[in-house]
């Protein structure tokens, strides 16, 4: 996008947001990458792994939500001070269709940031063959966890 | 417990609930077991492991969710008829304190059991030093996919 | 909106939705009208009263969530067939602004429409002298009920 | 409860939750009632009435909704400092009967106090010929508001 809905507080956003993404092992193991990251705005990827299944050969639920809520973590961290730190306070997740693809997208994007709570939307599509399709979608309530003095 | 609070519907519930869990690739890859399994109640357990971690050094809250969600689909199956199918519709977590601890519990309990539409509430605990405390609640909806005809 | 996203299965949406909203006395009692209805599409109004606000003089957090509910019945409502009934099976609602101004205008859009469940998205927004804000969203997960036979 | 689990940081806890309570119109509108009040504990009652009822004749779930927030919120404004303001950040409900009763029970208590945020747990029971039925569950986080310099 070229006019951002949000301006970032800290110039180094783009930096601060991918050395917190990449500090998660997490990430690593489920195999999530940053795809895309703009002030409120971030695109998460991750390739189907039967590692990650439930019984049906689908991907878990649990897994789905690991990945959108960290699509919103990130989105929300972009809009932070510098030094700040981030933590989940809740989520819902809506389960839409089965977790069937060859690799899944999770697109967040903050609906309200705020100095203490910023709340974030994101979705999962599943993609095969090139088709994308919603699977499941979330509403987050993030923290901003001041700079320790 | 020695006296259930739901009479199950299936004999073999527990047969059917431990071959269900067993079937999810994702538990095994996540380290989470089977602790105990009663009608319409579960709980589960999962060891820390480094590589499902965030950026601070604790599980990260999309696996904990993962553990949260499959105690209450197991729970809810325990409750269903045989041949049954089941889906988690959708789930709410709150994340009350960081998930620090050696292992960690899941423990999920049926509130309202229907012919559809299963409510379960699940707790997880992180037990440290062979002290237990909560870290995150779930709420979530499941489903009954009847037998194929 | 010329080009609906949804296709109603009852030709008769318009009515049907219309009496379901008609035949609800707490929307009498809250002043809600319905503002506007399309397949899969509902706005519903509400002007500010008194009588239904919590100690800081906003519209209280529960009534605001009445409007939004609605909203999501009565969208999801226009998807389903005829003599279906219809029920909310959960929701979630996050405020990011107290409920200040002359009226409100609650718009809802189904998410996923299927036969049994459909999942909706409503924002409530305040509008005062001309200006609308965001001040909740939510999303809710709503049930057919088939006709009885 | 002879034992409260919490400890008030207030010791006029009684008096602010009360006048709180008392301050919000739509709670008199509601006829909700404050029925018991402890540390992290809250009873709220309200009668059947059918001005709140939708079109099936069961009170609407928002207005169940409002009671299940508003007694989530005077619970954890039991624990809170003196002069601290309090809103409702979000809340999840499952609706799990119909609210088909002569009056309505709604039971708050608190899971996990905080300095900044709350998160609080209730149910709402039915009350039939003096049987109660539990009709619905919240979960929701309540935010603190510092007391004005």
């Amino acid at each position: 996008m070229s006019s951002p809905r949000f301006e970032p507080k800290n110039p180094d956003f783009r930096a601060a947001a991918t050395s917190t993404f990449d500090r998660q092992p997490a990430m690593r193991t489920l195999g999530i990458s940053l795809a895309r990251l703009e002030p409120g705005e971030v695109d998460l990827e991750m390739p189907y792994a039967p590692a990650f299944t439930q019984q049906h050969g689908f991907v878990h639920a649990g897994i789905i939500t690991a990945g959108l809520d960290n699509a919103c973590g990130i989105a929300a961290f972009t809009l932070m001070p510098a030094d700040t730190g981030i933590l989940t306070v809740e989520f819902k997740t809506n389960l839409l269709a089965p977790a069937k693809g060859d690799r899944f997208v999770f697109r967040a994007r903050v609906i309200k940031p705020g100095r203490t709570l910023t709340v974030c939307d994101a979705q999962a599509f599943a993609v095969q063959a090139g088709h994308e399709s919603l699977i499941a979608t979330i509403t987050g309530t993030l923290m901003a966890l001041p700079p320790r003095g």
